[in-house]
């Protein structure tokens, strides 16, 4: 029997989990749910009914894992705690700072109700958060680098869409080439923040808007562009849409680390992704981690975790014997 | 109380054992196990006890890990099944043919024994395994590519050392730029034996032997460098010695895959090595793994596993609550 699949929330990450599940010969899409009308949401998948989010309770029987598609700021840390109590759960909660709190409360949530929830899936957190822990484990006297890159920040984005004058933005976060040189070649540079990450701004401005001034506040405002270099390009908004429109993204973990009588020997370790499509790589790895959502559900496991619990090995839709014989 | 920990063999491996459980601050080595004359080997580490290898079993309460570092040919094939019946073990058996057979082997000898034995740790098998693994589940419509090196190849080496007239050699194997470069740019080459890898070989002649003649039967030995560009210098035992001693190694893991509605979005993970010291670095995993089979058997498993069956968290000395603070 397959495991079946919600979807809560219908946007760039509940596309792509649709698109993820039609490529997993174990898994079917039951239902889709939002906050909007039904009917004016269009799914791609023939025969899935898309249903209003209040009626979800009515399905808890029919779904083997909710996948959660909203996003970090505001729905997740409601949401998932919310559907933990009667789903199994997943979500790709990417607020750093919040981790803690947010896998108490979902962890709370999920023991209430005798259901299992995996937090914080994706490339960072997730896959990303696999290669630190990983590098860390075996390289223990050594240094983490994360670089992200290039591709588009939408917090950065929104900083900028904020400033007086400005129409419409985009921000392209981008590692700069050298420091990956010099990490690569096991220099172990300290590095600040400016001599990690460029920023690239894509700017529409308002009509009559003082392109001085905008670029001037948005070198100048803090946490988010004061300590960057940033160029600022003011464009038209035919060309933002023509040519910014992508969801580009990717980045490096690095851990280099030293081993030996006389610590003689560096070791570099280095992870990168580059990825076409933020959201649906994102929930690629959303949908191999549901996979495992439901073995460890049935092998009654109960509570939070994220993905450093789970082993490898439940992501796959091979066997052990499989496994062990083609990719071991 | 620390995990104490017993090494059996005493040649790179077990050095590099020996230097990495003294970096780990919840491990104590307790005995080194050799079938040399015990008093013929001397250990880094002061106050631990060289032990011939036929007393070990008096050892089975005093130990809580043993780690073998035999070499995968002849010693591991008898030894972990053997040690697997009286001490947690594990091991670094790198013949992948043999994989499944090893496994079934050390299976049936833990569960005898009700210990648990981990197979197979590393970085190929071991790290390059676990990133195959994790980037099938995430991308599966894809294909992977793994290069190895630079880096000497011990099995090459050996091949051309039992040619008539060849006094000693080394060979590495080096990945062709070229090749990485277009997998890396998502091109998703179809690539041959001879496009992924070359060959080259340092070789030492004995005395009057015909150097057209070796070079000759290095360049058209079946399976090892026949299907291969291989290059071979000859040079002096001295220069040998002392410019090809060293043991860096390292390799590339890629999957490239697609994703979308019309599968028009391309993603590439990639995961690289370079190593100074390849068995510096194997035990370095060993360790991490050491400590996960501490853990595992504490839980009450038994049997046998591979890094597929274990989660990232188990290699850790942080805490549930640290690592998600701190590297999720």
């Amino acid at each position: 029997m397959k495991t079946r699949i919600g979807i809560m929330g219908y946007g760039n990450l509940g596309r792509g989990v649709e698109l993820a599940v039609a490529e997993a010969p174990d898994m079917e899409l039951v239902a889709v749910f939002t906050r909007r009308n039904p009917e004016t949401v269009k799914i791609l998948t023939e025969g899935v009914p898309v249903v209003q989010a209040d009626e979800a309770e009515n399905w808890k029987d029919r779904i083997d894992v909710l996948i959660l598609c909203g996003g970090s700021a505001t729905d997740l840390p409601v949401q998932t705690p919310r559907y933990a109590k009667l789903f199994n759960v997943i979500d790709s909660f990417d607020t750093h700072a919040r981790i803690p709190e947010h896998f108490a409360n979902v962890n709370a949530a999920a023991e209430e109700g005798g259901r299992i929830g995996i937090i914080s899936v994706g490339w960072d957190p997730g896959m990303f958060s696999l290669n630190r822990v990983y590098a860390n484990a075996v390289l223990p006297d050594g240094k983490d680098y994360t670089f992200w890159g290039k591709g588009i920040s939408q917090g950065h984005s929104d900083a900028i869409r904020r400033i007086k004058g400005v129409k419409n933005a985009k921000q392209y976060t981008i590692p700069v080439e050298s420091a990956l040189e010099s990490v690569r070649a096991g220099e172990n540079p300290e590095l600040t923040t400016r001599q990690k990450h460029t920023r690239e701004c894509f700017v529409v401005l308002e009509e009559g808007a003082d392109a001085a001034q905008v670029e001037n506040e948005i070198k100048t405002m803090p946490n988010y562009f004061s300590d960057y270099d940033t160029t600022v390009h003011f464009i038209s908004e035919e060309e933002l849409l023509r040519d910014h429109a992508g969801m580009a993204h990717g980045g490096f973990v690095f851990r280099t680390g030293k081993t030996g009588v006389n610590k003689e020997h560096s070791h570099v370790i280095e992870y990168s992704l580059k990825l076409d499509s933020n959201p649906e790589f994102t929930t690629s790895v959303l949908v191999a981690y549901a996979r495992a959502v439901k073995r460890l559900y049935d092998e009654g496991q109960r509570g939070a975790r994220t993905v450093l619990d789970i082993a490898p090995a439940y992501l796959s839709t091979l066997s052990g014997d499989e496994l062990r014989a083609h990719l071991l």
